[in-house]
């Protein structure tokens, strides 16, 4: 089973990352983008042991405790079947 | 519109932030967890101006042009309703 954890900045956190790529795409004449902001994308592999509820359990506790700075991040993610 | 891309390493390109990430967890007793690899997230927030089709043009030329390295990463996206 697969999981996908997508880890952003909060809204209220300054992304510099995104404000440069967004300089960026204005100044190779992206007009149409009027904000972009940067986060993390991870995809775990979960071993065929654990069943749904356990893998959502276990990834939520990697997310929260691993993956993510609750300071300035917060995460969301989603199980994958089949693989 | 929101768009949401996902750039990730491809599979034949070692992932040596993924692994230290599953060396750490290992550590730390996940011991379910078989694979681990990083990818970025990037949100887009798109002017109203464009239709769905236009909308999906610009990002998938931004995905490949300017936040997608082709030697070594690929990417997949798509569009939100909405917001």
């Amino acid at each position: 089973m697969k999981a996908h954890v997508y880890v952003t900045l909060k809204r209220t956190v300054l992304d510099p990352q995104g404000q440069a790529i967004h300089n960026a795409l204005k100044k190779m004449q992206y007009a149409e983008i009027e904000d972009i902001r940067q986060g993390k994308y991870f995809v775990l592999t979960l071993g065929d042991s654990l069943d749904a509820v356990a893998a959502k359990n276990e990834v939520e506790r990697i997310a929260r405790e691993v993956l993510t700075n609750p300071v300035i991040e917060e995460f969301t993610f989603h199980l994958e079947d089949g693989e």
